[in-house]
């Protein structure tokens, strides 16, 4: 399996996120998906997800860039759980960015019409467990 | 939300683990579910897992006591998103036993009846990443 939907799926979600373009990148989130905006902080449902990316696209000066580093996708009864190093180009205070790299934990549900939406979006993977 | 269910179907698992209590213990997995056995090894299906169980049983000399430590559920869409500390006693050479500790991920779903079932199963987190 090379779970290439997925892969296009998680590809396509960062670039939106990186152009701003939230109403493609929601349209990837399952109607009552769940985001982790940061350790304690968890939102439910589209219109919630929305406006925590409007949040922190803000909270970055609008120069949030991200990209994708190693993946291993893990498919088992119609769910996949994908562990990922996520890679963030954040602006610096005197102009310049900085890089972050965190090893993220997204849950995908393959749909009746074989798409794969994004259930629970946990870029912090399981540093959550030190983080609170 | 406590997510009282999943930590409840969590600890009956570890404790059907270390009893080696293996017909109670697939009645939590989904029927196609996955179990990472090792980085690089995955088995789908129930079948596979029981199979998996009684190796891993056996490699451990039937002293393996599963036990866990913190624990953080994100639930959404359906799904549960468990991150959690496995703490593993294990037999040494000698005789005694040594603890291993680890950060491990598993996904659940929820089923029309209310009920919890374990989809992917990776008790090795984002240690995969680097693992392989």
């Amino acid at each position: 399996m090379t779970h290439q939907h997925i892969r296009q799926a998680i590809a396509d979600c960062d670039k939106a996120i990186s152009r701003e373009d939230f109403e493609s990148l929601l349209t990837f989130y399952a109607e009552d998906a769940a985001l982790v905006i940061k350790p304690g902080l968890i939102v439910n449902g589209k219109e919630n997800i929305h406006r925590a990316f409007v949040a922190i696209a803000a909270h970055f000066n609008h120069k949030l860039v991200v990209t994708q580093g190693e993946m291993q996708v893990i498919e088992g009864a119609g769910n996949a759980l994908v562990i990922m190093e996520t890679l963030l180009d954040v602006p610096a205070a005197d102009g310049t960015t900085s890089k972050i790299k965190r090893r993220a934990t997204y849950v995908f549900r393959q749909e009746p019409n074989g798409k794969w939406l994004c259930t629970v979006d946990n870029s912090y993977g399981t540093d959550l467990l030190s983080a609170i």
